[in-house]
């Protein structure tokens, strides 16, 4: 049966890829469309690529009638995100794409955002929303916490080596670069086409907001505290996610422990060992593209992890928990594949 | 019933995006794949944007066996393919990409393509591939001859406006431009991205191609001999035509012209009067967005369209004019939505 | 002797543009730089690519002590500038690169610009700053205008061609396509690089303010009134102006009355008969590329013009201008070679 | 009095770069260009970019006269510039940009570029082009070899560590992108704009040749051999290298290092402690700039290094090695400020 489906947050990248997704998702239909500054609105004036859909009038949040909303997606700021999720009727599942349900820890929740977790009841409840690792959890969550972009790009490339002990956990180095649509449509100088094309540069300097979910997730599996460096950088293209992961270990336990990690696994993709990915071929999909390559130096290898922030790291990976939850079929709607060129 | 399909020349872009399509299209299966130069590999390693996918490997075309397939796509240059086709089994049908069925009068084909038209018996039976102007006709046809994408895009948009004589047939200009991969993958110096990165000219200054689909088309519908002004120019971009189109008519009566035109089209949209499309919000897509705005100068108007010349343009079109051959829902597998950013 | 400047409005690309310049100009040097919102910044910190240099601190503008400054280039938005040039004392010659003086009928300007003209008295005697169209009043003005980016690049095409009377005033349309820089530094959604990159669109679709530029000197110089249909679109690019002219006239007179009328301008490039223009080879410089191309409907041609927005069609051509007025050697500091790829 | 140059291999990108440069060099002249391949073409026709320019016709290396030729320029493949340097009469001087004197262990050149050395006689005079690290030795000789790009990139940020002994040795990964037009101009499908645009992926899995640079000036700098990782990624861009180094040290003696060593030196901007450079920012420019992040793992730091591949990295460093070796001032004709945007 079609399940109904309402976006919170409708007019950021995330949202129009939710919408984008669901256009073609064969148990979903879009019952309802928030987006409290462009309430009103036809999502086709706000993007135009949607104007053919036959989607809902853009709504504030209270007007919503989520008597018959099976679940919502949160595409929303991290700090709106929290107190709008504790208000959904009890009924209404969520796939909360924002950070404010990726930390489990509050005292750490703070010292990354700044403020004090504003639902920690809803907290303990959530599921850390990297489905390959917590698909289980997630199957019978109420609410699932998106993970962040650049998180899910690292995470799915370390834990498989953590949870079989074939790197030095205290030796990860993630560097890791990233497009600009992981910044969100909100018009900043920064984010201008001339400033960012024919650039590239670090950002972040002082520590990216997603260290804490590689923290709370390496830690976790490790079974000690684990941190690690991590340094992402500006890309002038609009999607894509590389992180190349220098680490201490072999590179064929590595390479192995990644095919017995995802050999099951629908979306994830580990390459003959000795070849690298490209963002460029995971690009609009759901796919996780995984490589590993011998360093020149003994002992050393280098892991790379590419994904399309907008999709499996953001509105792609929301789906495929949202589909668990609602006892779908994991993949469905998520079968696209990359576009190229 | 699942439709059999090959593939004819699927180390190229337009090859490569009709096995993206069929990919997620729920009556199609790529039953061979033909490349030449590749055989032998796998389409995985030629373009590793498709390695998720159980394809057959590549092979040479005389090692296909045609036996149980449905229907080709041609996917060659214009030579080869006028010899493949007419290779084909009878049972076959064809859906043929390149030009070498386009023009009806060999004579014309041999000025522009300055060689002797070689499969001429098929010729007369191959229908011009424009799906909303020879949809019958396409419905019956064994060989339907995909359009050159820039003329895909200009005759959209000034056949209505000839049809219902809103336009002075002797005043028109096609300022057009496109993206690279309308080039192919063949390495030329003049594709490279530091020659067409931050830049933009015009090209093929004494006269392109599909110069002649314009004026076949145009003279056909206008019942009399029309030629055009058209110039193509390169964008630093990879997907994407937008022809800016100049005429002498009355917007209004321009713009009723269209809505009329394509008012039951599933993948034509006219935006409302004053409005312009971008090749952004086509990207990916089989749709094609139309647009008219009044000039300043009475009695005149510019005329958009805009539309992804891998898809709509050219592989889109492809699989919009098989599903119509093989008795299929016109727009099955073809309403992914497009993707922006 | 060296020249002294003042900069006003120095934190945006005309201005960044201006210190680029004047950075390797032999007589001049920056002895002032205004920027309010920036006043107390090195420009080094706002502009990090000149942090090389040994400027003045940003000021406020009513800080700047003007006793020793010879000349002021206004880089600010149309309003505050005729304010701000009018504040001028009366030894300081001014270069204002805004709207605010470029249109001599007051009228025009209220009705382009959507307010009254500020500065009416210095309007009179301001001159259009189009260098190779009014050098000697340029050499004698104490105010220069400098003119639309997108109006200097049709201007220079146009002019000679109606001077010539070889094509027909009342059937000019102008094809346009610039980078973005263009438009300015303050952050807006249209521009962010996830809007811009991989599309292509017309935009100010009502009607271009530059158009009022060209109405005024295409009047005045084919002696009657003329209008034109002027269309500009966004570029995926930072920085370049394409014009691409449809007009009616025989090719070879054109090009002939190009070559005539900038037979011995050191910047301005006729190309061979039956070649365009690039944006791309003339990026970072103060050349303007023109070329003459036959169309294939008779009497009819195509003249294309290829400058850098930012400098031939803004601070390269504030800089010529400067030179003039300051009895300079016309090109010092302006040799500069376009930077490719 | 001026120079007399030629440049050998000018239908290459480092070569158009060296004669952009040049163009405005006071003290140089262009009075030889060879380009085989194009010999008997204008540079204009090859480069339209340069076509303002009164330069020599290209013509074949045994046509030229180098009675007076003061110093030439080497842009050609490394196999080629070994022999045709080895040819030039003993009164020319030679920086070659090419690999092929930047060795100086044969064995390790046949290693890395798979053919014996076809010129030990001069590689024993020549001198490594790394202009900051061997001024005085450059001054004297004849035959300066141009250090790779990435090389350079990497050996100005690093060396100056080993000498102070600020940074473990055995310890240091190079995590690096560049542009594409370090590639050069030959015609290769991964270098198609449609191929390089929208991704960005990591290359020269197996080893990049620049890593014997690295290997032959850390080692000898620091005493001891030394090797590190390093791994090249590819941005959609078209100028620009920004290398990421991770590395044991204390962040604050790192940055003292640095400072040290550049304190005087025109080309080397040092970052305040805290603050990373972008490749835009350098962007057609003779500049280097470095920056020093905190590590939040103690006891390690982030070096980054940015620079302008064909200039800095290549026809920047040449023109400055060049003016060295010509007895003239080494910043002429090098001052050219970044263009940004």
């Amino acid at each position: 049966m079609t399940k109904r489906i309402a976006i919170l947050g409708a007019s950021g990248y995330t949202g129009a890829e939710l919408v984008r997704l669901i256009a073609t998702h064969p148990s979903m239909e879009i019952a309802a469309l928030a987006g409290d500054r462009k309430a009103g609105e036809a999502l086709g004036t706000v993007f135009p690529h949607l104007r053919h859909l036959d989607l809902p009038v853009l709504q504030k949040f209270e007007e919503i009638d989520f008597g018959n909303i099976d679940l919502a997606f949160g595409a929303l700021p991290h700090g709106t995100s929290q107190e709008i999720i504790s208000a959904l009727p009890g009924h209404v599942k969520a796939v909360d794409l924002s950070a404010g349900f990726r930390l489990r820890d509050p005292a750490v929740y703070e010292q990354w955002y700044g403020a004090p977790h504003a639902a920690m009841a809803l907290q303990d409840e959530a599921v850390y929303g990297l489905t390959e690792w917590y698909r289980d959890e997630i199957r019978e969550a109420r609410i699932v916490a998106g993970t962040g972009c650049n998180a899910a790009t690292g995470n799915l490339a370390v834990l498989p080596l953590l949870k079989d002990g074939v790197i030095d956990a205290d030796e990860i180095i993630i560097s890791l670069a990233t497009g600009v649509s992981g910044a969100g449509r909100s018009p900043k100088e920064g984010m201008l086409h001339a400033e960012v094309s024919e650039g590239f540069h670090a950002y972040a300097l002082t520590g990216h907001r997603h260290m804490a979910e590689f923290e709370q997730e390496f830690s976790k599996v490790a079974g000690k505290p684990v941190t690690c460096t991590f340094v992402p950088h500006l890309l002038p293209q609009n999607r894509g996610i590389l992180a190349t992961i220098y680490v201490k270990g072999e590179a064929e336990a590595i390479h192995a422990a990644l095919e017995k990690a995802y050999a099951d696994e629908p979306f994830m993709v580990v390459l003959p060992l000795g070849e690298a990915p490209s963002t460029r071929h995971v690009r609009g999909s759901n796919f996780c593209h995984l490589g590993v390559v011998k360093d020149r130096r003994e002992g050393r290898a280098i892991v790379f992890s590419a994904l399309d922030n907008l999709n499996k790291g953001s509105s792609g990976q929301a789906i495929q928990n949202a589909n668990l939850m609602l006892g779908l079929e994991e993949t469905e709607g998520l079968m696209l594949a990359p576009m190229f060129p």
